[in-house]
């Protein structure tokens, strides 16, 4: 039983990160949280905000001396830019006075922050927002539904992949594969967990070079005509066992479990496991993954279109999925809107100076997989410290007959 | 808390569902559930099993005369061929002897009933399901791994569906998208619940008739060639509020569920929510869907290319999301395999004569999608009856203020 | 992940039960449930009906010649009287005339089956089930809330108790302590499951001499006396490991989940860990378990009052819960209530004839508990397979160092 | 869905708590946290460190001017001795001799901070945890077992207990029933919400003049004798709807999630609902609830024996639990125990000064009180923000016929 909560606004004090379920004995740093949170801020084409986001990271429970404990895993990615919010996002009543006196007038290309937000932006949860939860202003809203959110997964995803590492020797990697109508070749080599550092100093998280030009030259395009992009990433994972998942029961199958992670990260549209859409469109007998003997008797999988899945069950074989971002919302080129006033035409306002955040997404769904994958393995493996779990994981492989060996 | 268990094998004595949570009020009767049975036997291209597997389906519990009682609905949809099954897959012990009795040897192209099944099928959760429950036989994997499982959910799904419509009004709609590389024009009209008869009329669950034409010729071209379809099939929901699902947690994200849902059913490999795939290809000024006021007023989307969902969220536009299906794995033409014994090379035994289920495959993700839909409603709108959960909602949209309505 | 559901109504069809996350290879057959839910009807002091209850019991799903296969476990509890009850029951709607005919007017001491039911019983769930549900008769109230329905339960607890058997050794038993102010005598031996059949045959179910007959006496001047009879009942489960549940979160404690599972039993309105509310007037040099190691260097605890668990995990010896049992509410000389339709003064209808389920209530108790314990078994040991839990579970116990162990 | 975690240890920097699927528009603020903070550390009997457990209370997220977001509420309670305890209790990894230059020599009555702890003090984790975790020192199970993580608890129970008042008008209140064998008459009046602040001035927290005097004299000997005390709180709720929880499955029952909470307290080992133990020993005539008509056609209960409850659903009458919680069990004169590393025989380490936490723990069993209700409220009523919710409560209480209605 692995649960976490995040919490936390974009700009309140902190976000907050808290996991429960995670056996004692993962090794696990600040210096590791930081090195993942600055992963999340990679790419070509991202604007100002992250350059200065450098988030201020710390655990408040769960780990003492450098290995977690077994307790719930809290972690704080405290604001830096806190200073500038603290009365328009005070826990506490602010007097109006104060609230007025807040007002930051000289924000570039920002709304007053003090003002009630009433011009909804398309492609976001403002309107929805404020209908739902009975708000005449979507600063709430806007607020939680921030992809700043994604940092606090970020977070928990490094300890979930530490824990993958070190008790099963399982390792992710993600990349991008295309942004806009650009992208990697569809024959391009599947990057392994060695290339992690390759892809990261890419400006877009590609190995393929000119996958990556092209990738470049339209996130430059698309900045100069005052317009965003989408794009697709991929997250790869080596080293599961076979029988992650059950097709038992749907909602036991690793695939819902992933598809759903990866659809509830911020402006994600699709999820594909394996070769997703394109199978779709193959025959059957170009479509599945037969099955042989290599010369040591070891079962292989002649290919890898269904993405290491079988049944809904990890098959042993590299776990392959993606998602498709669709591009930033906020359009510097505004996009029509209403003012939920009741006053005439309106334009969305435009927050932030981001072309793309297609690479980052990467790294964020590598962090949604590592946590899918850690639940799912504790599942199967149980087990309260990482001694236990690894043990339980080592004889279950040891106990599979050798002529039913895929590995 | 609406919740819910399928139960039951392939060839066992039955299918049981049961779900959890619903409100009292709700009228359904067996007919309803026949109904929905047949619908999903529907569909050109299914073999022999479809047409003589007449569901023989019953309330055990939850309802009585005709309309839910608040406590636990369970369905059981018997098999018909039960007979010829009863000692292969007898809970109780069997003799050896009773055993070998048992063995159908005319059973057409199909392997003996009751000897060991240990050549997996690629593309079956065969392999992976024994190295998993350490098993030496498929058997109790393929016969919990077959998508006849899904009658159990499409039962499930008529409940769910006559509840939202009873309910809030809300109606729902599939259709087939594409049969492998045949499919309907892209500017082909949305399908709407008025529809439904129209589409199941149809050969391939389809309103466009050139569409239509060219499944229809794929799915004979395939047969000819021993070969098999995969397909899209997409569903609509009409009539939603507002509010769905939450942006404030992943979890609680209407898409993210949707994609868990449509991702559990068995053979499907990608879910899009609108445009999906697609919008990742585009540029952000033609990605969104800008709002206006209509002449009344009314706030607008002028497009659906978000397919209704705003940070993860119900927009009150039509709901739309699809899901990619993998040819059937049981090629006509077999695959190779291995044998789990260690025997040499092997071929995949063909079980069954389909050449696609993508039609069917509509009718089975309608059938999720209501059950996620009714969940969504009854955490937003609580009650436990249909009257008291159709008051909250009305009184809901009643309360939104007339400036900020979208419907 | 072990979740359950059952379903169905008292005087319906039958009662379903269905269990999801049972490892496979857990042998049972129908005998053994038959065998369960005969223990269930035991008990100086039941009516008539319990002597024509005769369950007929099958599985319909997740289990194959007499072994689990790792799917979903479904049990289907025929009701032997389904005939009398089929128009008043029926899931499908019937005519009035066919209702009418229904009327069974013979019925002993039992209102008119087809009658709407509108003077709540004190001490059931009729008129708070009515307001909750919008009713207008108590009917499908009283049908859900009935007792019957933890026939579904022991049916599945004896799945979980062959489970934790057969995978750690783990065995249960459960006996009555008192019946109204009669019972055992607090310096009693606790009874081990060697005795179970021994309990079994005592009329309430103790293995007291002078409580039994205490007891026996009791329920005899309750029933001269027209009136009804509560208690106590305590169950015990013998050779669990140290370490099942945790402290770490507080629904993930041990005590916390047992607590839960009998106080959610019809008519539980207490429960105890140990020596529960007598600890509680002690002072604490005198109410906790003082450690020792004995002669072969074991650790030992000196006593046994915490009942078996320390910071809510299991200690690994023997754990004790209690649960009170309130006298059953249909007493024979009817209570004072209401007519919900606004008429005059009423009695409440009495419909059965026992002076006291309680000796029945332990065989719950102790379903309730297996369930538990396989749940915490599950999660701390994973495993899909009986032998794959069990070996997990085996190199725990063999992990913890010498000076460390406690059994 | 109300779902909240806690996280962080007893000597950590801070004990962090997040709940998630409260409704926007909840009144509360840093004051409120603050006040109920102190209320836990209330009671006479409580030793030196309530006295300067000062806690520093403050929102992370969730609350923005006073009122909750609908997004997760995030509470952080600093650790003012935490400067005391950053390298023993330091999340990254220290070296070995700033570790050994912590060492606090001094520390009264205490063992070496840096010290393992290898003396298991009976009626704690400590030796079962060790065992469960792989640790060879129980410093990091006290630390998570603690007592001190009750503070998260109350926290958000006091957000609960808001939103309780403000969207349903129910209040609660607790109060002490015993400490050892003294405690108040059994036939004292039920305190009511308006005396929470009577009750709080009370050094044991009870109106009764002579069960307080006969509580203070109990804490004076048993502090005198060098021993601990426990004892039974009791939990009220006034203005519950009838209809919380429901009787169709075990584990929505209200009684089954109250026991389950109030059980889930650190030191908690028995539950009652009502009159629950005392209700076994009563014949059926004399222990359930009879209905009658009042002056106004009301429904009335003439008793409250059952709680509030029946059939697992709140009545609508005064909801009333209780809890027993055994003493303190590390007892000023030392108990014996073992020593993990297998030396000689060993005096288990007294750590605190407490008599007795019992007054205290009413207010803890409050705070989970209020969350189970909070998350049963939800559940029937629904709603995004306080009006909504509250607007489908008063509909629902409205929409009961006239001759049904019990309040």
């Amino acid at each position: 039983m692995l649960r976490w909560l995040t919490a936390g606004e974009s700009h309140g004090p902190a976000l907050l990160a808290t996991i429960d379920g995670l056996p004692a004995g993962v090794e696990v740093t600040r210096d590791d949280l930081a090195g993942a949170l600055a992963r999340r801020r990679l790419g070509y084409g991202r604007g100002a905000r992250m350059a200065f986001e450098q988030d201020e990271v710390e655990f408040l429970g769960g780990v003492r001396h450098g290995v977690t404990m077994g307790s719930p895993v809290a972690i704080r990615i405290g604001n830096t830019e806190w200073p500038k919010w603290q009365t328009v996002m005070s826990a506490d009543p602010v007097s109006d006075d104060a609230y007025a006196a807040s007002n930051d007038v000289n924000a570039e290309k920002e709304v007053a922050r003090n003002r009630a937000l009433t011009r909804p932006r398309p492609g976001h949860a403002d309107l929805v927002g404020m209908q739902k939860y009975a708000f005449d202003d979507a600063r709430p809203v806007l607020e939680r539904a921030s992809a700043r959110e994604t940092a606090a997964r970020v977070a928990l995803g490094e300890v979930a992949a530490r824990f993958l590492a070190q008790a099963y020797g399982i390792r992710l990697v993600s990349h991008t594969v295309s942004m806009g109508p650009a992208g990697v070749a569809d024959d391009a080599a599947l990057p392994t967990p060695d290339q992690v550092d390759e892809i990261d100093a890419n400006p877009v998280r590609t190995l393929d070079g000119p996958g990556s030009e092209a990738m470049v030259a339209e996130v430059d395009a698309a900045k100069k005509a005052g317009d965003t992009l989408g794009g697709v990433v991929e997250v790869l994972a080596y080293g599961l066992p076979p029988g992650l998942g059950s097709h038992v029961h749907w909602d036991r199958r690793l695939d819902s479990r992933l598809a759903g992670a990866l659809m509830g990260i911020q402006a994600i549209k699709g999820v594909e496991v394996g070769d997703g859409f394109r199978t779709a469109g193959r025959r059957g007998s170009a479509a599945h993954d037969e099955m042989e003997r290599d010369e040591t008797g070891t079962i292989r999988r002649r290919t890898g279109r269904a993405g290491g899945t079988e049944g809904g069950m990890s098959t042993g074989d590299v776990l392959r999925v993606r998602a498709a971002m669709k591009p930033i919302s906020t359009v510097p080129r505004a996009l029509d809107t209403i003012d939920t006033t009741g006053e005439g035409e309106a334009k969305a306002i435009h927050q932030r100076s981001d072309v793309s955040a297609v690479p980052a997404a990467g790294v964020v769904a590598e962090a949604m997989v590592a946590l899918v994958l850690a639940e799912a393995c504790l599942e199967k493996f149980g087990g309260d410290s990482v001694g236990e779990t690894r043990r339980n994981h080592a004889a279950y492989l040891s106990a599979i007959p050798e002529t039913m060996r895929s590995w």
